[in-house]
């Protein structure tokens, strides 16, 4: 092999005895070896653990499932019974959970080889880890899920599990240039997984490949594989700038203008849509919750180690217990609210083309860059996407983002495939 | 002191000096040393641990927060960092979490003494322990919150933590003749407990006493505690038989008549209330829910395990498993149609009376009940509360069931505390 393949060549080819699971997982641990010192993507990666379950696959008389062999990179906000699960956090240095979380526990059914826990922002939240870009080690990867969307983008593993409560699946999956999926809320287990704020916390994929991420949902969602249908008919594709259009830096309309145009070009009904005037409290709404709800689930190390919190997650849990009851109440109430108006609007469209992040990277490794674009969608519970369309004046990867409506994530990956395609970006 | 006292009642004595925390917990351990035997409600208990925190508490030179001093039970599905946490499984028996629940940790933030872990149906399940019924040691109290109701209905305890996924927390407290009380879906923290159905399981509260279920709801949701207000007219109840209403025993029948009688009288709006008929596909709509998430929550035992499950849970996961996912999404998708239904309904009703369980508690311990009339209303997200007003022909405990719209967990203490006075039960 000259280059890691994705996961789901990975898995035809190990089916189809073209290469072994011991193969693959030897090429990530190579590619590990060699640029891990600058990307810094792995909280805890034991080579011989991961190579002895390649081998367990390898003599394996049967395959076990879809991902017999496939290695996969797990955030370390996941437990797992093998691999201690630190959570970014000293606090949890060298824990190790008694039970691995649902989403590994399932994987692992399906034939994975957990290849090892990747680095997190301080229990999924905003202080950083240690990953860099590994387009430009002087930027972020974004957060807070960078060790997966970097170990992804740098080839050392071919897809990797990440939460996102804010954007922490979409933006690290933007400035990396890989695609990051974060589907619709409540379908994907989350047992086994530190809360950040319950109302919002969605279990999430990074991949090279858009094949990869359905394969990896349709195995977590317990289906049989069956790749990513092509849409009937062109879709009806909404171009939503959303209230924060004044965030976005100029390689970012660009992506985004660029985008509908191909969409265009390629007989899509693209138009202009713009959301309800309600909206525009979701910002409001979703601090509130958020800090309310991240308060509650911090509640026990608040209480015995607050000193070794990040000053940055000490101030949100001090923000979240300010945030009285009724007031939280009232902001998950709007929300809802929210919700469901976006449910009618999606009457007339298949598919919102809106931003994934301001713009490149930005430099520097403390800020992990700025959620508003991806969180908006999070609050709203639609599945979302991004797609590496792009790249920034000083060649960082620029993506841009898809939503559909809630539970029509196939839906979305149908149209994401179409428009990769429009893009002239995907391959056949 | 002669009886145990509810937990508002221990607070303001031990506040005020009248008391302390050392002898209320051990009131509370004479009387577990004295019944435990015959009723076996705490899967774990440490006296010396619980007499610890009593002594820590009446040593400090200022009063943690509105529970100081208060003795907790907590359903052994919490973890707990200084006591085990073997939800009700052979797998995790003596197993020791690294953190407390939110929950644990908020309760303790108060000045709570957490007394015990109550011993819980295997997994929140149906699989049963070992409790018995305080009112008749030959039947169930019920379940999955089994030894968090009977702890509290025999006094062993002034109130404790339970989850509602079905009929978890209101069904053995209607068995066992106490307040059980299950808040909005999503208000309380979850952060810290095994999930059952995710989409679904729900902290809830036992007591003995109304006003100490508002107490700790306040403390949980972080509200300074306010007790009950009264309702500013004499509430607007919609009398709900719900489809289900074959399956109510001539006592529940008759509690729920005599409830709706106590209410008129009292100067209540009173009427019958039906609902749409989309509701009638609510119960299969819960064993897909149910059954697909309870498999995921269970994916690492069911993998490593699978011999230490009981076979009512093994033939759940199996069940889940063959759930298919869009079956899944449907089922969720249907349910949220009824749950918006519902918040319309209530722009008529405060409160809807309805029937909490069949009838008195069934003979024997294998079983623990049909949740049927608590699973109809956890499925629909609303706040629900039982309250303890009758008997049955053999002298059970038979509560009824008030419901409200989703967030209106004020409005509805304010009903129950209007209806128990009502019913001629209040104490004033």
């Amino acid at each position: 092999m000259s280059r890691l393949p994705g996961a789901a060549e990975a898995a035809r080819a190990i089916a189809a005895g073209r290469t072994t699971s011991q193969e693959v997982v030897a090429a990530c641990l190579a590619r590990i070896a060699e640029r891990e010192e600058t990307v810094r993507a792995w909280a805890f990666l034991d080579p011989e653990l991961a190579l002895a379950q390649a081998r367990a696959c390898d003599a394996a008389a049967e395959p076990a499932g879809p991902l017999h062999g496939v290695p996969v990179g797990i955030k370390d906000i996941f437990d797992t019974a093998d691999m201690p699960t630190a959570m970014g956090s000293p606090i949890y240095r060298g824990h190790r959970p008694a039970a691995d979380a649902a989403a590994v526990a399932i994987l692992r059914q399906a034939g994975a080889v957990i290849l090892g826990k990747t680095a997190t922002a301080e229990f999924a939240g905003t202080h950083p880890g240690p990953t860099t870009n590994p387009h430009d080690a002087a930027r972020t990867p974004g957060g807070s899920s960078q060790g997966s969307a970097a170990g992804v983008a740098d080839f050392m593993v071919p897809a990797a599990l990440g939460t996102q409560t804010g954007g922490s699946v979409l933006r690290p999956s933007s400035y990396c240039g890989i695609f990051g999926f974060k589907p619709s809320f409540g379908t994907t287990a989350r047992a086994g997984i530190k809360f950040a704020a319950e109302s919002l916390d969605t279990v999430g994929l990074h991949a090279r490949e858009l094949d990869d991420i359905a394969l990896l949902a349709d195995v977590l969602w317990g289906r049989e594989p069956a790749g990513i249908a092509a849409p009937a008919a062109p879709p009806r594709i909404g171009l939503c700038r959303t209230p924060l259009w004044h965030f976005a830096e100029p390689e970012t309309a660009a992506a985004i203008e660029e985008a509908a145009e191909a969409a265009r070009a390629a007989g899509a009904a693209v138009d202009e849509v713009r959301l309800p005037a309600a909206f525009e409290a979701l910002a409001d709404a979703r601090r509130a919750i958020n800090d309310y709800e991240r308060a509650r689930a911090m509640a026990h190390e608040w209480r015995t180690d607050r000193d070794r919190l990040s000053p940055a997650l000490r101030k949100i849990v001090a923000s979240g217990l300010a945030v009285p009851h009724a007031e939280y109440r009232a902001a998950r109430a709007r929300t809802r609210d929210c919700r469901h108006m976006l449910d009618w609007l999606f009457d007339d469209w298949d598919a919102l083309l809106a931003p994934a992040v301001n713009g490149e990277a930005p430099p520097g490794l403390d800020y992990a860059g700025d959620p508003a674009f991806q969180s908006l969608w999070t609050m709203l519970h639609v599945p979302a996407i991004t797609l590496p369309t792009h790249r920034g004046p000083n060649g960082m990867p620029v993506g841009i983002q898809l939503v559909s409506r809630r539970g029509a994530d196939d839906a979305l990956l149908s149209v994401a495939a179409w428009l990769w395609q429009a893009c002239g970006t995907g391959e056949t």
